[in-house]
């Protein structure tokens, strides 16, 4: 009998899910389009409609041991997503509890972030480690904290929003209603943020004079830096610096062997390592300098999120048999 | 047979210690001064001397089951105080693996701050608490993170250093080698430190013109704020808006059920805790904001540096148990 789990990330765009084995192949893949449903329970049956086909085409001898959900503001503890700022359907939706009556098996919610950082220690450059956190660069800053091999949840099920901590009270406005959050400053939107800062500041020509902030990506301010453009690279070395400075006072909360980046703007390399390991270095508390590692996530592929969503599940099992042991 | 532990509270002028049973009583205690001893050896024998004489005081039918010791620098895995800048034997101080050898028991050791978060555990308010921080208002300030029932140590055994996270980079000089700390403007230094700036800036009069910086103390700054000193008032507001803004940051790390103020600067009552919690509130994410409880130690005597070190061992047996059960 072949084990596998089924892996579920809830963008506020799109859902993807697949159908994952333990070492992390995925047997099925596919997405629907979040948005495209105006009510909870509509988009619910859609899931589990594709789902239900989806272990259809599976081989006879295979069975799906639990389903693992990552989705922004998702809470461990009670299974629900609550008052997501980037979803449509408002108040609690009791997801966990929903795909486990239509499935059977346990269901495993929690915010993407920390799906991320479970993933990073059953798949990715973490399989080693018992303390370390993942930096999720998408839209926002996620992140998700391993604490002694275990995920870090708190008393409300959600730790790890790093992304909210203050970088300047009087800064730039932030969806959480707050200003000067770090994730203002240090994500995809942020580092386009920068970038027309820059502009707005500065004389120096730029190819990205030429692009609006709406077509304006992660990729193409890469490029043009590794081109030469001087905005472009400043916008790195701001960005750099902003998260080197946050990550010095990350590291003396929790102690961690290492620091995981992930996601577009962590794939521009050199660009986004050197100046946030420099500032990191010159920021820290001298008991932990040189002490803390700065690596890029090994799960750098299209189907990291659904990785992620699926090891949620393996880390719930290999907890479980670990305690009745 | 009842079980007894050594708690040993290492301090740069002072160092406490007793013999307390499980339920927190103290049964004999006493001190050494730490700067007394110019060689680390002559510490420890005179350490050694005293407890072998304590131990032979204690009833016939009773048993040390072990030491706790809590110390700034104190490394819970190696069981060594690392470069300490407030005592004067430099390098790595084995005093656990000491300690061991002496007595046959075994001794934990961390820092100063950790020791008090398990105090809290064992002996205070966080008897029924899995996640909460605990925030040491001394010289420094200290905290010690409980997640999930443990004591966060971090990989390399040094969590819990938010004494060190920034307020302004600028700001004002550290011990550590940094500028601008927490610690240089939340503790019982950095409220003097405050005083003395407001006395700088403004013209206000105030009874505390008349007292040197040397002879400055946080009795002395609560005592007039009481009695209506404007910059007594202003430096606790001004403490308070400090340590509640960077909680709103630690909140977001680890989500923590409550954060407990433990020293002379939280004995200010009010004083200090309204401005923190008012200030805390304003800056949270606002997925946080009422859900976390800011409350005094239940630690304020005399003996509690001796109980958070000993409850180390209380701890470190509960879990032994735990984990062989």
């Amino acid at each position: 009998m072949t084990e596998l789990t089924i892996g579920i990330d809830i963008g506020g765009t799109n859902t993807k899910y697949g159908i994952v084995d333990r070492s992390g192949r995925v047997h099925l893949q596919g997405n629907i389009p979040t948005t495209q449903f105006e009510e909870f329970q509509d988009y619910f049956d859609a899931m589990a409609s594709v789902l239900r086909e989806g272990i259809k085409q599976l081989p006879a001898n295979s069975e799906i041991v639990g389903i693992g959900i990552g989705a922004a503001n998702g809470n461990y503890y009670t299974g629900n997503i609550e008052r997501a700022t980037n979803l449509k359907w408002k108040g609690v939706l009791p997801l966990a509890n929903m795909f486990t009556s239509e499935f059977g098996v346990p269901c495993i919610l929690t915010n993407d972030a920390n799906a991320a950082a479970v993933g990073e220690m059953i798949y990715g450059n973490a399989k080693n480690m018992k303390d370390f956190v993942v930096i999720t660069l998408g839209t926002g800053l996620g992140s998700g904290f391993v604490c002694g091999g275990v995920l870090l949840n708190g008393h409300h099920g959600i730790a790890g929003e790093v992304g909210h901590t203050s970088v300047n009270p009087a800064g730039r406005y932030c969806n959480c209603g707050k200003r000067g959050c770090l994730e203002t400053y240090v994500s995809a939107t942020g580092i386009k943020r920068t970038v027309y800062k820059l502009l707005a500041d500065h004389l120096e020509p730029s190819e990205l004079r030429g692009i609006s902030f709406d077509h304006l990506n992660t990729k193409m301010i890469t490029e043009a830096a590794l081109r030469g453009d001087i905005v472009a690279q400043e916008a790195f070395e701001y960005t750099g610096r902003i998260l080197g400075m946050k990550l010095a006072e990350t590291v003396v909360h929790t102690d961690p062997e290492a620091i995981f980046l992930f996601g577009g703007l962590a794939q521009a390399g050199d660009l986004i390592f050197k100046p946030t390991i420099r500032h990191m270095e010159a920021n820290l508390m001298p008991l932990f300098r040189g002490k803390i590692k700065v690596l890029p996530s090994a799960m750098q592929n299209q189907a990291a999120p659904i990785l992620g969503a699926s090891s949620l599940v393996w880390d719930f099992l290999d907890k479980k048999k670990s305690v009745l042991a």
